[in-house]
């Protein structure tokens, strides 16, 4: 929302936005997909981990390199990192990339003439997609801190998946929780934005409840069902 | 929601569905009850185990002709899966069929010619119904997958149920809780689809609330209650 | 709400609700006393113990009488049972009589000329004041199930009360859990309770805020503050 | 948001809140200092705690004395403990008193010409750093209740601040729970006011989203983004 381009912006910025938008929604994947090798990765299958580590940095430095473009061709200098604070925390918290997977959807949308989803329905596919994709990443993040720390609870990847899964829609049973410093944190992070997220698709899903039983109602109780 | 008849549909599937409306709806309690029964019965109880399989295998069958048939009537072929979604879920998955007892309600509501409840309160039953019979479906479902289990810590069916209640309503204290993973992805399931229930619930009530007291402020402070 | 006079209510109904409402609410407050009386004195306490049971024995038979008249001048039978359904509850569970406290308070008010509270304040107030009536009847309850119970964490009032805070907020820490199944009835009602009221308070207020900051724009920005 | 000068309210008075507007506030920011150094400062570590106790001393000294005159300036009498009762809450349990920041910061903000804000982006912000600063203060608070309790899961501050987010998110994971009578007074407080505020934040995000959208849609489809 934050990288909508202004009728300030130049011209060229927004070439080089559209121009690298699926080249940078492959490199999120990529990006994801190499985290997850190299945390799920058995220590012992070192090829595989080492590949993921160059994915990991490849797409990371492909990541700077368009954030020092964008930088160049806004013409506002430092201030970018101020308009567009969003793409700055992305640029550092690699992870949360592929939320861009919204934007192209959007993207992708908005070319076709008409939406094909409601209001509420396109509020809780995006919050519901963004909490699946901070989940995982969560997940793969939480693992990684918590997999090999004395007394951990959070033992397998599927644990971590458990342990997000019940995190997000704040049920909190107690059976796998983060105990080192690094996992709390982002266990603190996913409960703040995961909590948001999810009161969106509650309440989204709510107003389309309601939606749904007017519009019952003004169709007329003698219509067949 | 998604099985509703549209203009474009052939006379013959809304007939076919008009008269397997409650057939359907029996056949659902039975499958609920025979799955109740297999999952319950203690080991020894071997006829009645063995009817209670009968009948779920025999619902079933039952299920997919109508699936079936629907299929042909509609003249859709397999595109019949994606519009009915929600109707190939609850073939897969039938211990989510007596939501189908949603529809009959809302049928017959529409047959007589005033409904009742209010908007609010018809959307607090229709969220709160559903979650119940959610609530009770994953309780069985979880007694099913956890209760012989190495560690397990719902070892009755009323663990189970008492897990579904502080599942549901997100308390989750922790003193039961699912260890299989079939146990957890039913876990999930119960979790994402009661939080957005509840939530149709609580904010309906809410709504509601406010709306009652802004009636009696209309009314005026004068008269007696 | 649901026992709001019609116009075809007899008169002497509404008379006999009127005579009837002060001391029914000393009534309730004094079962709430004798039954927190007879839960919390010490086993040796004989005497307090059984003034404590005499009371609540009284009480509940004034409701039981008051029931009865009630029946009879509204002329309507067995039906007063349908249309009046939670004075039928209220008889059967006397624990939830002091809602009753928010009829009169809601009656007093009417009688002044102008409500002093604005509308979501009203609701915030009548669902948390029944959230705090509710949490305690229910510490009460679980306190009277729970402390003699093998292997309960619930051993204490103040153990109830706190319980009943965490339940309430639906946090669940899983530090005091209700073990036996009188104790996990109540918290489940408590739970669903709990949760539309509390539900109710937080959307309320939510409302309100929004409201408070759209006035502050439109005092707009120059006056002080 | 009681403080706000009504047209009866004295000029002095008024005059006395835009002066100590600022030294109040850094009064606020000088006790939490010196509570949080008090209560995190080493046993042996003695001249600082010292400093850290003179320091809380003269500041509530200081709201003390400007409570004072505020009452005397008024022209109210006791009557005004009851129309500013959130000043005298605060006098009290001076740990929220930084709750000042937001008056401070709305103060700042209508002194420009125009907010920068969206209406739910301020009940946002506003919601959102009064339960960071509560969590704090119930941190700093409950770590001092608990952290020489015997059986007490909170030892460490860090433990208190991860505390403090499960309990304001309510996931309750229950592996850090206070035990004292008055770290659970302290958490019940922080539950019932958290709940409230990040309802607020949840409902305002849900409204901004929906909003969003909802402008989306306005702008048309064909515009790229």
């Amino acid at each position: 929302m934050s990288a909508q381009p202004t009728d300030s912006t130049p011209l060229r910025f927004s070439r080089w936005e559209q121009r690298t938008e699926v080249p940078l929604f492959v490199a999120s994947l990529v990006f994801l997909l190499g985290y997850a090798g190299r945390v799920l990765a058995p220590h012992d299958a070192e090829p595989w981990r080492d590949l993921a580590l160059i994915l990991v940095c490849c797409t990371w430095l492909f990541f700077a390199v368009d954030f020092v473009v964008r930088i160049r061709l806004s013409g506002q200098g430092l201030r970018f990192l101020h308009t567009h604070w969003l793409d700055t925390v992305v640029l550092v918290l690699p992870l949360l990339r592929p939320l861009r997977l919204i934007r192209l959807y959007t993207a992708l949308q908005r070319r076709r003439a008409q939406p094909r989803l409601s209001l509420y329905a396109r509020v809780i596919a995006y919050a519901g997609m963004t909490a699946l994709l901070l989940g995982f990443s969560a997940a793969l993040a939480v693992y990684h801190q918590e997999h090999d720390a004395p007394g951990a609870t959070i033992r397998t990847f599927g644990d971590a998946v458990w342990w997000a899964c019940e995190t997000l829609t704040t049920v909190g049973y107690g059976d796998a929780v983060p105990v080192t410093a690094g996992g709390r944190t982002v266990a603190a992070g996913l409960m703040v934005c995961g909590l948001a997220l999810l009161g969106a698709v509650t309440g989204s899903f709510s107003s389309w409840l309601v939606q749904v039983f007017t519009r019952e109602d003004e169709k007329g109780p003698t219509q067949s069902g």
